[in-house]
């Protein structure tokens, strides 16, 4: 449970960076992770967040993450530039910026800290599922390559009832999911995980729709100690929209472990047609 | 309803910039706004987005900010950088830095956007309250300045319960708001809105212990349009935590019109002790 299938994952492949001066590092996408048009956004916001990782001088645990698609990634090479706007004696704010020749093409801003042990809580509690083991792993095709690489086990509100073409009351999905090949749990792929789920307008029309995030940001609510005795376990994740309006809707999201820890939220701001 | 009480809301005194050069602005926290050190985070978002607002090069209205409070904000003047990082045919990114002298204080993204008509739904229904005339206004002594500012009443989750000294077994505070004196509601009001419930832990622990935000996050749901209706009106806000654990725990706030429209969303990670 808590050794990797293969000695480099794929997703450390999409991920890696490379050191090119003060504060820039250079990737480049990864034919793996290919969406519709260009990569997966998760990837993206790994890969951004990466970037805090590999710095020199990080000062800390990631706590949160806003990563604003700004403009198409296009398939290649990338510069990202990951600057430290604030260092405090227990946190530390980031500037970080992903550049494809002159363009932006994404933005985002990112914590780090250092955390001690306080009083703790959890009060949203996972909803009650069968264990992944009693789920059948999705079996149809999306048309996009990325979904390969996770092995998603829908409970409520999958991609049949997209494929339906019948229009649904709630914009609820409620899935097991963990990376193909596994994969130990790290700050990057639960980032990546966090944007894992397809845009709620599918389940509410019934059908795909012109759809992208525009915003993301991520709370990790659990301490990376935590994040790491995950192993290779599936995690619970949930997901639902509050309104639809005008273009936009928005997402919100938490991914539990199988023991009822809330691990991270992700919140979204998607662009629709519909 | 929908006219000004007097002729310069002192919201807008708090948050008026002064354009001095290109992409630079510089204000003031006012004492009207005065926090337990430093000014209100809610009048600091506004101001934030504001110099978007008053950029002669702003695309649209906003959809989406993230502030990050980087360090304590002095009181005094301040400087803000707002520049676009990228600018689409239907949207606009930002990227915000407030610094006082050579210190970072505040960091920000925003999204601006046109928006058209789509299929449209609020999915998550306000809660069955009592209207806002048929509640107290909230008359206890808060021992910080900012509040007087607001008309807050409680429906659960109230200031009493963080005075009584014993833990509660939920972090929900319900809540309608209006400006005090009244004011119509704007996208730099409703900033200041999303960030006005006091702190998750004083609920749950029962007294007030040391919190402040560290980032939030706010999607602006309606259309200004919407937000424009609203006029003088009260909104209903309900805001409640998902996980308190490690120092930090999330807030996830809704803030809806009096006729149940979802106007914004704001998603909080709060440091904490206790």
């Amino acid at each position: 449970m808590t050794s990797q299938d293969i000695a480099t994952h794929v997703l450390d492949e999409a991920v890696a960076l490379e050191p090119i001066g003060e504060n820039l590092f250079r990737g480049r996408t990864h034919e793996a992770y290919a969406n519709m048009i260009g990569p997966f956004g998760g990837t993206t916001a790994a890969t951004m967040l990466n970037a805090v990782l590999q710095h020199p001088g990080r000062h800390g645990d990631p706590l949160a993450l806003t990563l604003n698609y700004a403009g198409p990634v296009a398939d290649g090479e990338f510069v990202i530039e990951a600057r430290p706007a604030r260092t405090n004696r227990s946190n530390q704010h980031w500037w970080i910026e992903m550049r494809q020749g002159d363009e932006v093409v994404t933005t985002a801003t990112a914590l780090t800290g250092l955390r001690r042990e306080t009083w703790s809580e959890t009060e949203a509690a996972p909803p009650v599922v069968p264990a992944p083991e009693d789920l059948s792993p999705t079996g149809a095709d999306r048309g996009v390559r990325w979904v390969d690489n996770y092995d998603m086990r829908f409970v409520t509100g999958g991609w049949d009832d997209v494929a339906s073409g019948e229009e649904n009351p709630e914009s609820t999905t409620t899935m097991w999911i963990r990376d193909v090949p596994t994969r130990d749990l790290d700050h990057v792929a639960l980032t990546s995980m966090c944007d894992s789920f397809f845009p709620r307008a599918f389940l509410r029309l019934g059908r795909p729709v012109p759809a992208g995030t525009v915003t993301l940001t991520i709370h990790f609510l659990a301490t990376a100690d935590e994040i790491a005795a995950q192993g290779t376990d599936f995690l619970l994740g949930s997901v639902h929209s509050h309104r639809f309006h005008g273009n936009y809707h928005d997402e919100a999201a938490r991914l539990w472990s199988r023991d009822g820890r809330l691990l991270a939220t992700g919140t979204q701001l998607m662009y629709f047609k519909g």
